[in-house]
């Protein structure tokens, strides 16, 4: 059957499952009781006992591309077996690609061939600046999930994002159109950081019914419980919490999995407890 | 010698070559005389023919990742060779690599790994959504051109870029901010699509001393022109104007790299004599 992204989501809603596991795999990090000459085969072997060890506990997987392309095309394709991976191990989990990508128009259908097709993505994540109608061939993917960078994380992610437009900061803005029109199909969500419980409740205002995918929990200082409380929607649902380096990375030994597995374990409880 | 992008760029100016030729090398589209059973053959077979038949015409290429991700790690690998033989034939053209990325902070040296150790390139292409400090290691590369989408040429693309900030448009705080606080390098450039002569000219008064690179020439319906009166610097430089289907795919026959050429020929005449 063909995979459908909201589908995969609600399920996964469904038993509380809203971590979202960043495989943020950058190979100095990898443990040395997996390293291999290759930086293909260390990046794989890495991500499957990473996947093994919390595909009962994640809602989503999401592998930030950055961190393969630097690899070139080996690094590629060891993104692409992650995913063949986790559908075969996890094959009710979606998958984000957290890949930041826009072009203008059907110069997209090529990052949407490669996220799709070739990748075999369920979800992608994209700018915003270009506006919904360069970014239409991602929205008309009904199946996908096109993920809108609306609010950073980051400690400069104001500079345009906070721009007061009629009053409101730009970040509210892209909220709005995200959620009231080009959202048609029902697949859109945000990109919306965890450092900033304050904003994330703004936008959750102005976007009842979008997915959030939260990053900035963990290492950049976001704090679970007011993450949650602003972030979830009326059905106290509504969320992807993206942590990465503080579970993948979380035990620099060959216990790593194990101990990925117990951070996984712990994060999915305090979310669950805070809901 | 280590290649400097500005420096590349300068030497280009000296000799009047503006034109910029986007390998946008669509499968789809490439002559049967020169298709191969794999796409990746066939990307490096047109390209090279391309490439060698413009070489001295040509002050810039710019692939479109887009294209070349659509086919994977074969497309990844044949990018990394177009960019090599490029390198080769035209040793003083730099090349721009039009991939759009941007993430935070040291996220993004996944991509700068990507396409300056592993793709050679010489510039790339970013988004500003995020902010300066987000592109910090983007822009710590003073050897590299870091070209940051300011105004589209899409007919869409003032969704966001539009929007009043002060009585000022954004794509104009863009530039701004670019040209006064991130260009501390003196590497950066503005993507200002050719579509809106009058927005080029707003945006050449906001930042006077930085390259344009400019789409929209041609099949979006630029004019060479207008474009130039509204683009070029005090010095009558400071412009890449990007040019690719009207050029590459201009024959869809076994001439393809004869035709490619005198459309650039005329393309670059009329620059010239428009400045």
């Amino acid at each position: 059957m063909a995979r459908h992204f909201r589908s995969l989501l609600d399920t996964q809603w469904a038993q509380k499952k809203f971590l979202c596991i960043g495989l943020d795999t950058d190979t100095e990090k990898i443990p040395e009781s997996v390293r291999h000459p290759r930086a293909r085969e260390s990046i794989v072997a890495f991500n499957k006992q990473i996947i093994e060890a919390t595909k009962d506990i994640a809602g989503s997987y999401k592998p930030n591309s950055a961190f393969y392309e630097a690899h070139g095309d080996e690094g590629v394709s060891a993104l692409r077996e992650t995913i063949e991976f986790i559908h075969e191990q996890a094959p009710d989990v979606p998958v984000i690609l957290d890949a930041k990508r826009a072009d203008i128009g059907n110069t997209n259908n090529g990052y949407i061939q490669a996220a799709f097709e070739h990748m075999r993505a369920d979800a992608i994540t994209v700018h915003p600046y270009q506006g919904g109608e360069a970014l239409q061939p991602f929205l008309d993917r009904e199946d996908k999930g096109i993920i809108v960078w609306c609010r950073s994380s980051n400690g400069g992610g104001g500079e345009f994002q906070d721009l007061k437009v009629d009053g409101e900061p730009l970040y509210l803005v892209v909220a709005r159109h995200v959620s009231q029109q080009w959202n048609k199909n029902n697949n859109c969500a945000l990109v919306a950081g965890a450092t900033y419980p304050e904003e994330l409740l703004m936008i959750r205002r102005v976007a009842p019914d979008i997915p959030f995918l939260i990053p900035g929990i963990g290492a950049q200082g976001g704090d679970v419980e007011r993450t949650v409380a602003a972030g979830k929607d009326a059905q106290g649902k509504g969320m992807m919490i993206a942590v990465s380096r503080d579970i993948i990375f979380a035990s620099p030994n060959a216990d790593f999995a194990e101990v990925a597995r117990s951070k996984a374990q712990e994060l999915h409880s305090r979310i669950v407890a805070a809901l």
